[in-house]
Formats: C-alpha cells, structure tokens, sequence
C-alpha cells in the first residue's frame, strides 16, 4: 500500500518516521488497559476491515495478527483517534482474557510502590501485582 | 541527572534512543483514558516524587509539568509499567475534568465510523464524538 492510494481516514493518522503509530488496547467492558503495540499503515487497515487487532511486530518485522499464535484474539469495538493524530486507541474484546505474553490479563501489571523509612528515606521498587492466569508454555505450544 | 546516579527502579524503565518512554494517562475513577505523553527520566523521577504528572514535550523541548497553564493538572494515584518496560501507565485524578488542549475530557474524542452502502461499498471516516466543556480561549489565557 503506497500513500497515493490510501483512503483518506487512513490518510488522517500521523505515522511517524518509521510509518508507525502506537495503539493501545483497552478492555471495552472493563476499562482495563491490556497493552500498547505498534501499527502501520497495513495493519490499521486490516484491523479497521475485519474488526480485529492487528500490529506491526517490530522484533519480527511483520504483520502480526494478535492470537495468531495464542488464540488469544482482540475483537475491535471500537477505535478511537487523539487530538494530535499519534496515537490510536482500540476497545477490545479479549478472547481469553489473557493480553500478555506473560500469561496476565493485562501487559500492565507491575506497579510503583514506594515506602519511607525515617533512617533510609524514601524508596520505590516495581512490583508485581497481577497473577499469572495461564502458564505461557500452555498458551506457546 | 546522568544513568549513573538514577535509582534502581528508574534504571528497570526501558527509555527509548531519544531518552524517552510514553506514558498513558487514564483516569482512576472511570477507566477513561485521558491522553498519552512522553516521559524522560527527569520527569518521570519528579512524578513519582510529587505525586503529579510531569512529561517532557518534545515540541518544546523542555519538562511539561501538566495543568501548568491550563491549571489541568494530574494527581497521580498509581504508576505501572509494562512487561516491556517501555510504556508506563499513570492511573490519575484530572483536575478540573479536562485532560486535552482542546477543552475535551479526554484526547481521544475521535471515532472511526464504517458506512455500507451497497453501491458505493465501505467507506470509513473519523468523526468527533465528544464534546468540548470549556473553550480552550478560555483555559489558556
């Protein structure tokens, strides 16, 4: 797909550079933001036709249906633009309830806490928060 | 602030070549998500201490700390980051209800809408679908 013949709403985004655009995946019936890939051009517009998440793959340098591997499919409610035309927002439905890699519903699941201690000050260490809810050797076959 | 003196949990934040990293702003109590920025070290340290969103705007080149002028400013309830360590997410508290320069709750007020028509096929187009609460004329003066 080159620029002159891009329909005009695809026209709209601002790819950067690289021709990419982050996307963030949010659970449409909860709210919960699942994670951030990247799109291009081309997988913007096979997200848009058949109603599924599609990315670039950065690390593999291609197309990268998202569950093509895990069966972990997002259903694309709805997908939504931001003043500046740089980043893209999908509401999802997500199949298996597992976003992650990792296994977790969400790519989000570490946290900032941080603790004071009179002697020591203050200290903030990422911690894990979310269960694993499948193990990913199950879900990599 | 140089990579030899930053604490341990900033050293686990996967900035980017440019030193930076995006960070999404969604809104604790309703899920909403409000806007994404990007975030270098300094910024990101200064957040986490205050207690209120700082980003780096790359146009200006220089640290955002938000709501400086439109008096917007975000309570940071929570930080999380990703199982790439290269998006954060900062749960906030928006001051005032108006996350973008627009005078609109959130950035993301655009929607993609898909027509059929049987003649001329599928045509898509983004569409505004929220509304502006104050008149960005009058939020920065």
């Amino acid at each position: 797909m080159t620029i002159s013949n891009l329909p005009e709403w695809l026209q709209d985004v601002h790819f950067d550079d690289q021709g990419l655009i982050p996307a963030i995946a949010q659970d449409a019936a909860t709210g919960n933001i699942l994670m951030v890939a990247w799109m291009n051009a081309e997988s913007l517009a096979e997200t848009a036709a058949t109603g599924r998440a599609v990315f670039w793959s950065r690390s593999r340098n291609r197309l990268w249906r998202k569950g093509e591997e895990s069966g972990h499919v997002q259903q694309v409610l709805e997908l939504r633009l931001d003043c500046d035309a740089d980043v893209l927002l999908l509401k999802v439905e997500q199949v298996g309830g597992i976003a992650c890699h990792t296994g977790r519903a969400s790519c989000f699941y570490r946290r900032l806490d941080t603790t004071s201690d009179p002697e020591s000050g203050t200290s903030s260490k990422w911690v894990t928060v979310d269960p694993i809810l499948k193990d990913p050797e199950l879900i990599y076959k």
